[in-house]
C-alpha cells in the first residue's frame, strides 16, 4: 500500500479511522470460516458521504474494497482473499436515523448490531422478525449483504422481504438511493432484491430502510420427539398443510440431540431419531394457544412419541436453550466444526438426512444436523480435528458430497449463509452456465473495474 | 416485415402460430390504455424452445419483440410502440406443468391465465393469493413482468413474493432457468426478482414455478362508513397497529361511493366521505371472526358512522360487489377514465386524498379515489371525455400533477401496474438520475442490442 493512498484516506475519514498497524489489521482479516489474510488497509467511514469518497479514490488507485460488517459470515464473504487491499469496516456507521411509527419503519445506518436495531423498535411496541443466529454481533449490513435468515423466518420471512430502501455506495463511488417508505413499489427494476444478498459485489450497502410489524406479544413452544425421523418430516408438511405457519418449526437429528444432551444434560431423550421445537406466536393469546394445540395434535397423529409443552416463560426458555446451545454444544464435542447451510424442497428432508448420514458414515467423521424444517434449510455440521490433515482432507470431500446430494434432490447451496469464497466451486453446478453469465454480465456492468470485493462468488 | 423472416418463423412455430394479416395485427396492438400501435408480425410460440428461436432470429434480424400476455396492462407495456417489429403472444404456452402437493409448488408456462392457475391449485387445497382486478383474463406471466398486485395483497404480498423460479429466454435466445423449489435460496444474485417486474425489457419468462400456501376456508368482511376520510386513514393504521393484517382492507372515498350507488343502486351511504371494505380470512374459524370483531371495535372507536357485517356469504357478496362494480360504475358515468396507481407511504393518505381533491377542482373534471389503502396504493381514476381536445389536454397536466403530489409526499409511480410507456417522463424525477443510469446498465448487459421491447420503462 502506498503511503500516497494511506494519505489520502486520512484527509477523507480521518486518522483515527485508518487502520495500518499489523495487529489491527489482522483483527479484520477472519470472519466466522477457517479463512483469514491480512488488507493492506482497514478504512471505518462514519457516513455515506465518506465512503462515496473512499471507494472513489479505491476506484482511481484501482484497490481492491471488502466490505465488513462484524465478521460473523459463514463463507469467507468479507475475508480480504486474496490477501491485501482494503477492507471497509461499516461499524462506526452505527446510528439508528429515523423510527417512523405511523408507517411502520425504520432508516438505520449499516453498522447498526441487528440485536440493537430490535431493541430499539420494539421499545416502540415494532418488530423486525429476521433473526440470524448472529444477531447478537453481526450488523443489519451484513445481513442485508447474506440476506440472512433465521429460525423464526418460515413465518415472517428473511431480511430481503423487510428490505423497503437500501442507500449504496456504487464501484464508482456514486451514491444510489433505491426504494422507499410505500410498501409497494413496481417504478422500475427491483434494485433492493438485487443489491439484497450480492455480497458486497455490486455496490456497498450505506444505510437501509426496513419494514416493521406489529410485536407479537404471546408465543407458544413445544417439543416434540419422533422415533423416526420420516415422522418428524412429515409432521412438517402435515402442520403446513393444516394451515398453520408456526413462527419456527426447527429440527434437531439424533446426533444433535445426543450432543446437546451430553454437554448441557436438559434431560433430552437421546433414544429418538429426531425432535422438533415449535412455536406459535402472535398478538391475539387464545389464537397462538389454538395454533400450538392444533400442532399438538397433528404431532401426536404424526408418531410422536411425546410432545412436551411449556408453561411458561421459564419452561419455554429452558426448550429454545437446546436448540440455542447447539455451537457450544459441537464446541464440547469437537476441536473444530464445519457448518453447511443447504436448503432442500421439504419433501426431500428425509432423504437428504439418510445421505448426510451415509457420507458421515463413509468418511468416519459425524456429522450433526439441525435446521429451520418448515422452509428445507439444514445445516449439516462437520465436526473433526483440523490439526490432523487427513481429516481436513476428508472434510473436503465430504462438503462437496454433501452439495451434490442437495442438488440432486432438487436443493440449492445456501439458505442463508451466502456463497463468498467457500462455495465459489460448486455454484456452476449448482445455478448452471447461463445463470452465472448473466450474473457476471451484471457484476461487469455494475463494477467494470473489479474492484467491490473481488473473487467473491463467482468461480474463478 | 421481409418475407423472409416471415418464412423463418413459419419454419419454427408453425404456419396457424404466425399471423401477419391487418385484422390479425391489429388484435395484438392495444392494452387497456388508450395506447394502440401496429405489430408487423405476431408470433405465437407454443414452447420455451421455439421461444429461444423466435428471439435469436429477432436477434439476428434486430427485430424488436415486445412480449405479451392478454393485454390487459395498465401502462402501455405491451403495446407496439413505437409501431412496427414483432409481437410476441404468450397465449399459446398455456399449460400448467405440475401441482407439486408436498412442497406446495405450482409450475405453469406463463401464458395461463391467472384465475384458471387459481383454481386448478385451489383443487388441490393450495392458494395462490395474489388477486389483480384483472384476474380472469391476465396471465400469469404478465402478472410477473408487471409484479401484480391486488386487494388481497395487503396479508398475503405481491406476485413477487410468490416467485420460486422462472425459466427466461434471453435477448439472444439463450434459456435461463432461475432459482427452483427450495424457499430459501441466497446462492448467487436474486434474479427472480430482477426478472420479475422487468416488464419484459431483460427477457421474455416463458415458464414460472410459484410457491402457494394452504387456502383459507374462512372468511369474514366488514364496510365501515366513515364522516371523515381522516377516520378512515387512521382507523387503517390503528388496525395494523393492533397487530391484525386484515387480507383485504381497501378504500373508497365520497366519489367512489356515490359513483358506484349511482349506478347500482346497493343502499350505499353516499352522504360519508370513505367507507372500508375490511375482510379477515384464514384456516380458523374462530380466529377469523375474533380478527373482524378486533376490526369493527377498531372502526367504532375511530368514529366510524355505521360498520356492516356480511353474516353470511350472500351478504358478502354484496359488500364485494361495491368494489368490484367500480370499473363498470365508472363506465356509466363518463366515456373515458384514467385510473393512476400511485404509492404513498400509509400516513400521507389523507394528505394525498387532499391533493388529488384539489386537483380535480382546478382542472374540472372528476376524480373517483379507491383502492388498497392498507399498503398506501390508490387508484385515482380521472373521468373524462377523450373526443374533447380540451379535456383531454387537462387529463395530461392533472396526470403529471397527481405523479408530483405523490413524489413530494414520498411516494412513487406505480404500485401494481408499472411503467410502461406512459409513466415513462415522469422515472427521472422518481428515481433520480444514478438510479435510472444504474437500471440501463443492467438492461444495456442483459439486451446490447436492445431488442427486447425496446422504449418501454426508461424516458426517451
Amino acid at each position: 500500500m502506498q503511503n500516497k493512498l494511506v494519505e489520502e484516506l486520512i484527509k477523507i475519514v480521518g486518522k483515527a479511522n485508518v487502520l495500518t498497524a499489523p495487529e489491527d489489521l489482522a483483527v479484520y482479516g477472519y470472519d466466522g470460516t477457517f479463512q483469514e489474510a491480512r488488507p493492506e488497509v482497514v478504512v471505518l467511514p462514519e457516513s455515506t458521504a465518506q465512503l462515496s469518497e473512499v471507494v472513489k479514490l479505491a476506484a482511481a488507485t484501482r484497490t481492491p474494497v471488502v466490505p465488513r460488517g462484524m465478521g460473523s459470515g459463514l463463507a469467507a464473504g468479507s475475508v480480504p482473499l486474496p490477501p491485501g487491499g482494503m477492507v471497509l469496516s461499516m461499524t462506526r456507521m452505527n446510528r439508528i436515523l429515523e423510527i417512523d411509527e405511523e408507517n411502520a419503519t425504520v432508516h438505520a445506518e449499516a453498522g447498526v448490531v441487528t440485536a440493537e436495531l430490535q431493541a430499539a423498535v420494539e421499545k416502540r411496541g415494532l418488530f423486525y422478525p429476521p433473526d440470524p443466529s448472529s444477531i447478537r454481533h453481526s450488523t443489519i449490513g451484513g445481513n442485508v449483504a447474506c440476506n440472512a435468515g433465521g429460525p423464526r423466518c418460515l413465518k415472517y420471512g428473511v431480511t430481503g422481504d423487510y428490505v423497503l430502501g437500501l442507500t449504496v455506495v456504487l464501484a464508482d463511488g456514486r451514491i444510489l438511493k433505491s426504494g422507499g417508505k410505500p410498501i409497494k413499489d413496481v417504478t422500475g427494476y427491483d434494485l433492493n432484491g438485487l443489491f439484497t444478498g450480492s455480497e458486497g459485489t455490486l455496490g456497498v450497502v450505506s444505510e437501509v430502510l426496513l419494514r416493521l410489524i406489529t410485536k407479537p406479544h404471546y408465543a407458544r413452544t413445544a417439543l416434540a420427539e419422533f422415533a423416526a425421523l420420516d415422522d418428524a418430516s412429515r409432521t412438517v408438511t402435515a402442520i403446513l398443510k393444516a394451515g398453520i405457519v408456526p413462527a419456527s418449526l426447527e429440527l434437531m437429528d439424533q446426533t444433535a440431540i445426543v450432543c446437546i444432551e451430553e454437554a448441557m444434560h436438559l434431560g433430552l431423550n437421546t433414544g429418538v431419531e429426531a425432535s422438533l421445537i415449535i412455536e406459535t406466536d402472535g398478538t391475539d393469546e387464545q389464537t397462538v394457544q389454538r395454533e400450538i394445540d392444533a400442532c399438538t395434535q397433528i404431532c401426536q397423529s404424526s408418531g410422536a412419541v411425546a410432545v412436551k409443552m411449556a408453561h411458561n416463560e421459564a419452561e419455554r426458555g429452558t426448550l429454545w436453550k437446546a436448540r440455542r446451545s447447539m455451537a457450544p454444544s459441537l464446541a464440547r464435542k469437537a476441536p473444530n466444526k464445519l457448518g453447511e447451510d443447504i436448503t432442500v424442497p421439504r419433501s426431500a428432508i428425509p432423504e437428504v438426512v439418510q445421505r448426510l448420514r451415509q457420507i458421515s458414515v463413509k468418511y468416519n467423521l459425524p456429522v450433526v444436523i439441525f435446521g429451520h424444517a418448515g422452509d428445507g434449510n439444514l445445516h449439516p455440521n462437520i465436526l473433526f480435528d483440523k490439526r490432523e490433515a487427513d481429516q481436513w482432507a476428508r472434510v473436503e470431500k465430504m462438503v462437496a458430497e454433501i452439495f451434490a446430494a442437495s442438488l440432486e434432490l432438487g436443493g440449492t447451496l445456501s439458505g442463508e449463509h451466502g456463497v463468498g469464497v467457500l462455495k465459489r466451486p460448486y455454484l456452476e453446478r449448482a445455478l448452471g452456465t447461463t445463470s452465472i453469465e448473466v450474473q457476471r454480465s451484471i457484476k461487469q456492468a455494475l463494477d467494470p473495474l473489479n474492484i467491490l470485493n473481488p473473487g467473491k462468488i463467482f468461480p474463478v
